[in-house]
């Protein structure tokens, strides 16, 4: 099946941003994404779809329907990838969904895809801005606060990317579809375990992320005594073990990352002044998540001194479940398709987590191999993929004729 | 005494590179670097003083003996700076050395003064290249080949520097000078707390680096269970606890210090799969430096598990003596200049300590307040500014004459 013009659109597209080692970096509003979009709006006009963005910077490929005051069907994903990324995560879902929008011709109502704008939020935190602005969660002003390392502002590189596309109509942000579904890759080994080619996605865990901030005193390393220092790296690394201890050694379920460490000055013979840390605490029951949160908010303040420490929440998201409808109509297409299916639970963020409270969302996933994504070794099977595209399409045609 | 010349050209040599907050930042070969040669060389000229660099990147500027077959009198120190440096580290003995270069006009041998390149080891590490390579400690191809974060060569940064002053004489790597005197700021609060404008330092506390490169393996922050993982950064946090507890916390004596730490890939929702750090250990006692040296290496590899550790010694260098008749000279000069001194053991390194097995060396210190540099707020007197200035005039003078 990587003959079908998914797989090689697939491919086509992970040359944008294509890293040495086969994986993808493709970030959020970067000049890969401008070229990426470049590809889909050719796709789509030969599709003869209608694009349009808004101004939080998701992409909108609409196929027409015949009532076209109709709530349109929504689907797709992300093309934004981790600075280290694979060729599937996001990019399938929004070219699977583009098959069925090109395919499904005369839908009673509009078929529209849509790209949403920084998932990842490996350039920009948190992620999920585009489906943030969409449904109000975040004002839009606040979004284009944000700075990558390079001091570079969301609202900077928002106006560059549409400044490439003059021609692109832009549409009011937010509307409220008849539903919402993203197919995308597990990121998890269940399915692969499973052997089944497809997972009804029942709810995403609840995830917090924390910008913790330890304020020491910067010295020198050579004459500074040691009774005499605020140092912000060993002030981080007893936070970090400490943490470890309470919430990540704690609960087999529980899943607590801090994967990004920014030390200042960052010089070999300077003790460090300041230590800026980024915090990722997931659990799919909320009450265990809240406690752990409060737990790793503790570890924090516990083990600081004699250094300050500034703890800010930037994401706070229960865990949801998707609409069972929605659900059920998945699963018994599924069956009807033939290919193998059961329920699975999120491990990981999705844009559908925003989706839900605004109309029926639901998620269709794929295996990948080893359950490995966010690297270059991310990879998924044509026919899985194929499957994915497939069951989308035919609950699709079902609620759109 | 903040009318001198001396004071005067260290606040304007101290505007190059200036930082917002009254530090500087003057990176070793930097263009700033290049803008504070083109001052010396002017204040150079006009004392008539010969100007010459080497293939290191060392900028010598000489004042003519009577008998140029002598071996010269060496003085001076460095004026790169930490990424967030002060005004006098470094700067105030290459400035000290030019009055004294510049204030006795027929010595009997030639008086040079030096500024070395890359003392400080911030943008290209290990730090003192240009006295390493000098005296031949390291093979000035392998110093080429170091890289800054940005993947500057320093060769090619070297190459820079020397195109922008195409008219510069360049002499042969190295020569045995009469004797090398390094004037500097303690970087340490004893000569305040003793109310002293004078430091003869004894000698150089021996100090050991290290570069440790933890290697984990990535991973989706959502996902991966906890069991599963090979958090680079987790395994940083467990060495770094250990060795404060097994070194950092064992001894007032020692100084112990993790100043640079690099993640990588430094995704918020990315387990790390590496983590980079660079460790500064210094002890005035070599015996005790090397025991704690041995614990450090085996604190990396008794915690690195489930991940793999390299450790690298960048550095290895034992405290020196200085030369006890260069020391008696500068404490007679001292007296007879009417000017308090004591002896003091420099805990920070310096070239002098590259220089003393080449010829007899000595280093002259002044007070900082409280003891900082490696700050914006390091500071020093105008009058122990002087003091030492004129201490080393003294002592050059009895020397070349």
């Amino acid at each position: 099946m990587s003959d079908t013009r998914l797989w090689q659109r697939l491919m086509r597209l992970a040359e944008i941003g294509a890293r040495g080692d086969g994986g993808v970096n493709r970030q959020a509003l970067s000049s890969g994404e401008v070229d990426a979009w470049r590809l889909l709006l050719t796709w789509a006009e030969e599709a003869r779809l209608e694009p349009s963005t808004d101004a939080a910077g998701n992409l909108f490929l609409t196929r027409p329907g015949r009532d076209r005051t109709l709530p349109p069907a929504l689907i797709g994903s992300h093309i934004d990838t981790q600075p280290n990324g694979g060729k599937f995560d996001g990019a399938f879902g929004v070219l699977a969904a583009l098959e069925a929008a090109t395919d499904l011709t005369t839908p009673a109502r509009d078929i529209t895809v849509v790209a949403w704008m920084n998932e990842e939020g490996s350039r920009f935190a948190p992620g999920m801005m585009g489906s943030e602005a969409f449904i109000g969660l975040r004002d839009l002003a606040a979004i284009r606060a944000a700075r990558d390392a390079a001091g570079v502002s969301v609202g900077e590189a928002l106006d560059t990317l549409h400044a490439a596309f003059p021609d692109l109509p832009h549409r009011a942000l937010g509307f409220t579809p008849a539903f919402y579904i993203e197919p995308h890759i597990e990121q998890g080994p269940l399915l692969e375990q499973a052997r089944l080619p497809l997972g009804i996605v029942t709810g995403i865990q609840g995830k917090i992320t924390w910008e913790i901030t330890i304020e020491g005193e910067e010295g020198h390393a050579g004459t500074l005594d040691m009774a005499k220092r605020r140092d912000a790296v060993m002030a981080f690394a007893r936070i970090a073990t400490r943490m470890q201890r309470d919430v990540g050694d704690a609960d087999p379920i529980v899943k607590f990352t801090i994967g990004r460490v920014t030390v200042q000055p960052n010089a070999p013979s300077v003790i460090a002044g300041r230590v800026t840390i980024r915090i990722d605490l997931r659990h799919p029951d909320n009450a265990a998540l809240q406690t752990y949160g409060t737990r790793l908010e503790a570890a924090a303040q516990a083990e600081a001194a004699p250094c300050a420490v500034t703890v800010t929440r930037l994401v706070d998201a229960p865990s949801n479940t998707f609409d069972p409808d929605l659900r059920d109509r998945l699963t018994k297409a599924a069956d009807h398709l033939g290919l193998g299916a059961m329920p699975i639970l999120s491990a990981a963020g999705h844009d559908a987590r925003h989706m839900a409270p605004l109309c029926p969302s639901a998620m269709i996933f794929i295996p990948c191999r080893g359950g490995i994504s966010h690297s270059p070794e991310e990879s998924a099977e044509p026919a899985d993929v194929q499957a994915g595209a497939a069951l989308l399409a035919s609950v699709v045609k079902e609620l759109t004729t």
